[in-house]
């Protein structure tokens, strides 16, 4: 039946694919550039939006920064920057071959967020480079996205950005750590756990993998500081898992931003796999891959375990299968099972708030504001629905409401 | 009475300035970005635009990066790019303040080009910096109209970029020259002396001055040539002045750029200023500023003269004071007289064929088949019309045309 399913599942994705590509290919992409004034039809709409009419505008900025944001698209417009160092599940695929994800992006944060956006795909991978272009383009846009770029350096870049006042969000990192605690506050909810009693597993030490153990933990990190914030809501444990196995205080093989988290979860420093290392763990969230999560992994789980695998497009272990092993409550990143964890639930409204409150950093309060509101707007939380759907009216300004009530 | 036509014309300004205080703040400036696949309503949508859908032509570009062009915005999208260096005639007024001429600009190239574009103002100004960011964000972008950047930086620039095919057009100055050599062919026309035998000075030698010299004279330079391109039309002499004065062959205080010239014009190295140097001359261009051309170098040119007086919003010298020092044909900048020379009539065409024929380099004979475009749009030049309307309708694409025939 399992390899049935698994068929069938090939077959509906294969046709996906080809209607995707024709899709992308029907318009040139997705995303284009409009005139929000009107046409320019006579000189006299030329002469206000170009030559001679333009340079008054340009007068009043030199006087005054602050009237880019009133008096051009800086106002309204956030970059989704790229390098293509991890795009989806498919790598360190290249700028050119991130761009229809940056474009995607930019097209969700426009329907869903109201707000306009654009994407840049750069040839620059070490941190400084990337650091320098985001340092340069700064000028254009309200905020800047950070997408698909590969921890360690995803962590780098953004700790630089965020310390001389530049407002970016990687959201693999946060996008993704908001909604997984929001689903997982109203997990807790239905299986009748509190949340602050949850022991929980991660699978895979990236971006997002890392950026969940931060936020559960209710760790406030940045350049400055890696330490539990101010009253924070938080789980009782977290064991974080690279490809060596269970981080722990003082392993080999783990960059600082590992040896950071080891220091900070895993309490009785346990090692090895999943499997050896979970026991009567409440949670376990696959950031990783196919396959990483294995049924073997959710039997010794506690009861009413909840599995999220996260892992776009094949998740790292299909929901019917992890239901098989045990599982009382699944979620996944697709849209075709129950329980979609989807950072879009986050992102629209967090950079609705970024336009709107001109805010310069995303600080702890407002990503754990923004997860609560994701959170309450399920109302009554059930096993198959622990989290809003991504169509849930008005939802992005709910976000952006709560995150600027923290400013 | 000139008096009072110069208080008018100030009164008309303010007037005309408060407006596009207003016209900028409205909307927040002027370009937005927009779904060309229409609205993102159900899961499916979100299927074929993002996860599951997008990995499909992600995987399609890591493996053939031309479809970047047949997939994403990419193959109809136009960066602006300026560091505010040298904008319209308010000089270094920075990033910030350079965007709404930007933003005006990718406005006009969607508008009368029907092809997308997007501004970036940058904080990047030594050369390898401006040329490092265009090098890193070119994957996004099907080319890149530079914009407002100073001389001798902008020559740096374009050529380093153009040496590693990444399709640049500096418009201030090749969109400058396409169109001023299309007011000249026509001017000649019509005061019936034929083009090759204008004497022509230019006032001012910056990006504009420089590369009008360089068109007119039919220069082909790039990094690897500065000479008579083959075939070329080209008038029979040009005098390039900057502050110091004449340009000529061996004088002191000039960079590479104005040696260059110097060396390929001004055959009988006269010095001074253009009240000292321009006698007999048929023709005197102005791309500097307000008061450079003076009626006292209009009285010593030959008859039927003909002045462009370019500096945008005032211009070197009004029309009526040129006419009454004795100028036979007047064109400016301004919407507002007779014989607009804007670059709006070339830009849009020429990144219309950018973006069709995937050019990498716009050649000489490129641009000058688009001068010629522009100058046969008009049918019988007069006195008072010797240039298109900017709405001439179908210019662009008459423009691309001609410019893809020399592909």
């Amino acid at each position: 039946m399992a390899t049935l399913l698994a068929i069938i599942n090939i077959h509906i994705m294969t046709d996906i694919y080809q209607q995707a590509l024709n899709y992308h290919q029907q318009n040139t992409g997705k995303l284009g550039t409009s005139s929000v004034v009107g046409e320019i039809k006579t000189k006299e709409d030329l002469s206000l939006a170009y030559t001679p009419g333009v340079a008054e505008p340009c007068r009043l900025i030199a006087k005054d920064k602050n009237a880019t944001y009133t008096h051009t698209l800086k106002g309204r417009t956030i970059a989704v920057i790229s390098d293509g160092s991890a795009v989806l599940g498919l790598g360190n695929i290249g700028a050119e071959a991130a761009l229809p994800v940056m474009e995607g992006k930019a097209l969700l944060i426009k329907q869903f967020g109201n707000i306009d956006a654009f994407p840049l795909v750069i040839n620059a991978h070490k941190p400084l480079e990337i650091i320098d272009f985001v340092k340069q383009v700064a000028p254009t846009f309200a905020g800047i996205n950070l997408e698909d770029i590969a921890a360690p350096v995803c962590f780098q870049v953004e700790e630089a950005l965020q310390d001389i006042g530049i407002p970016v969000f990687h959201d693999d990192q946060h996008g993704t750590a908001i909604v997984v605690r929001a689903a997982l506050m109203n997990a807790s909810k239905v299986v009748d756990k509190p949340y602050e009693t949850l022991k929980v597993g991660i699978i895979g030490a990236g971006a997002a993998g890392l950026a969940i153990a931060r936020m559960i933990l209710g760790l406030n990190c940045t350049a400055d500081t890696c330490s539990r914030a101010h009253n924070a809501h938080h789980v009782a444990d977290v064991i974080v898992f690279d490809r060596q196995g269970a981080l722990y205080a003082g392993r080999e093989g783990q960059n600082i931003y590992k040896q950071a988290i080891a220091g900070l979860s895993n309490r009785e420093r346990k090692a090895g796999r999943p499997e050896d290392a979970l026991h009567n763990f409440d949670v376990v969230i696959g950031v990783s891959g196919p396959g990483s999560i294995t049924p073997e992994t959710i039997g010794i789980l506690a009861k009413k375990s909840i599995v999220f695998a996260m892992a776009n497009p094949t998740p790292e272990i299909m929901p019917d299968e992890a239901k098989k092993a045990g599982a009382y409550i699944v979620a996944s990143g697709r849209s075709d099972f129950a329980n979609q964890i989807n950072n879009v639930l986050a992102f629209p409204g967090i950079f609705q708030a970024v336009v709107k409150g001109r805010l310069k950093t995303i600080t702890y309060p407002m990503k754990e504001a923004a997860s609560n509101a994701i959170a309450d707007a399920v109302v009554n939380p059930t096993v198959d629905e622990i989290i809003p759907s991504v169509f849930n009216p008005g939802l992005a300004e709910k976000v952006a409401e709560a995150v600027l009530k923290n400013k």
